[in-house]
């Protein structure tokens, strides 16, 4: 048996491509796809920022929020907000991203330590009631992704038979 | 307001690649996914084929089911069904492919007379009930193809309300 | 040391996309760049034929002539000259294409056994001389192929040092 | 009648992958590649720097060098030396890659108005005497560039009959 579990709140630095700052609780109704980057990961780069682009535009109207992450844990000063905002401007990318929040100690900046990402690219699905159902970290085929989403899209939102009820959120910031 | 019509029968000369000949009407029950091509068409070796396969492949031991038509409306002598047979080996196709029956005159096979099918490679897309969903000539981007063949494995099965009642199964094989 | 071999003659049944039938011989002075290829087979389908098509377009007006050598081995009935001629015509090949004979036992065609083609796709490379540099089974990378197939057309022409003298041209078609 | 020029010297503030910082001058006897690029430049990351890579790693050995130029025209400050040297990281680039000197008024660095380029990606190509023989914006074909390259590299070396006398190595960098 899985126990589903929420999808942990965002901890983030800011946001770009968007004048409202979207939380997981906002979104709560609509499928949500998180694609955690860097902007010099080739796979991102190649792979999985097209894809998003693609998934983007084909699920616009529907209740469906594709989202970037931008979870740098290496090379940080190479991929400031300056150089990411010319490369979403390049690579003509519409849709929010978040920057993920740099840890107090250490690389690994406090989303990716919350979701406990492997490194990027990973693909968070999050289905309308909240719960993460997919994380996955690498490379994913697009009918298949066509397929996970759809399907999110036209479940029944039912209480989850599975879900924990007392995970709430998950993951806190860091204090300062 | 579309009438949907339940999708005709393959008028079919030959079967490869399975040794009990499918009909639509022994699919029903399961989405039935149609790429009509010819071996020689560029673009249905290229996009249409792969695409198939990869299809095949994702939805396995799901209630849907891919077959290949092979519709041949020019150069009938190079695409016989050795040259298919040869064909289907070498490309590795391991679904269904149904012959479409010649036509008793001019070039056009009967099946792609009844559908109309305005050239290869030409995508059907049947719902669990037997009703033609999708007919499209050309080429289908893979997000939405998942997620349309997604969509109906998951439909709930009533009767449709605009299905037509008088329709049957539409075209009959030419008389010999 | 390397000794340099003449290339044999092409052991033909018949030729597409040309009304004269070139010989090696006759091409002498020219750099001759040969596809030999099966018109299912995918590496051919898929690498060598386009690249062919790249380097007739690229060295148009230059003493060099890329030809297609059609050596079946297998799938015999696959391939007749019928399927290839609508095969080179979807394809879109405009340099000439030998159909190599076939033998008169076995299933090997006489050139392919001349040159002991170890499959397909192999190319051929053979010098304004007409002396064979370069006979390769898989494909070759775009860059390498221009270098060489250059540096062959800037050739000085003085005798080979280290060519034979008393090989002459090789095979010759079996009796029937 | 086309009157040739020495290719200007390049205009530099550092360079990367090299502990001696060619010049053009140093450089003579070989040929000579300049990829001229910036790192969020889609173009350049598909397609030219990939081709530098290939082109690099064949042509080892022999009297050709290929360099990297990074000609920021545009979002100075998402593209500094601290993101280059990590995309050239990521990027696995191993060859030298200089970067333009900035101009003193204005976007424009100084290498790129010495040459007028119109953009990025640009390719130059520089014989072994030193004369700039093909400067082309935007992107060029694998099989033409082996060729040219090695057509360059293959020729003899008298004095060109119309090269400039007088032209000298053309710009020189800005007073500070």
């Amino acid at each position: 048996m899985v126990r589903l579990r929420l999808a942990p709140e965002l901890i983030t630095e800011s946001w770009l491509n968007t004048d409202t700052e979207p939380s997981l609780s906002s979104l709560q109704g609509s499928v949500v796809i998180i694609y955690a980057f860097q902007m010099l990961c080739r796979g991102c780069v190649e792979h999985s920022i097209p894809q998003a682009k693609r998934l983007h535009q084909l699920f616009t109207g529907k209740p469906a929020q594709v989202l970037g992450l931008h979870s740098v844990f290496e090379h940080h000063a190479a991929m400031s907000n300056v150089s990411l905002t010319a490369f979403l401007h390049e690579y003509e990318v519409k849709f929010p991203v978040a920057v993920d929040r740099p840890a107090v100690q250490g690389s690994i900046p406090q989303t990716m330590q919350c979701y406990q990402l492997q490194g990027t690219p990973t693909l968070l699905l999050i289905d309308r009631q909240g719960y993460l159902r997919r994380q996955s970290f690498g490379l994913l085929d697009d009918i298949q992704l066509g397929a996970e989403v759809m399907s999110l899209l036209l479940e029944d939102q039912p209480e989850h038979p599975f879900a924990a009820t007392d995970s709430g959120r998950g993951c806190k910031p860091a204090a300062d």
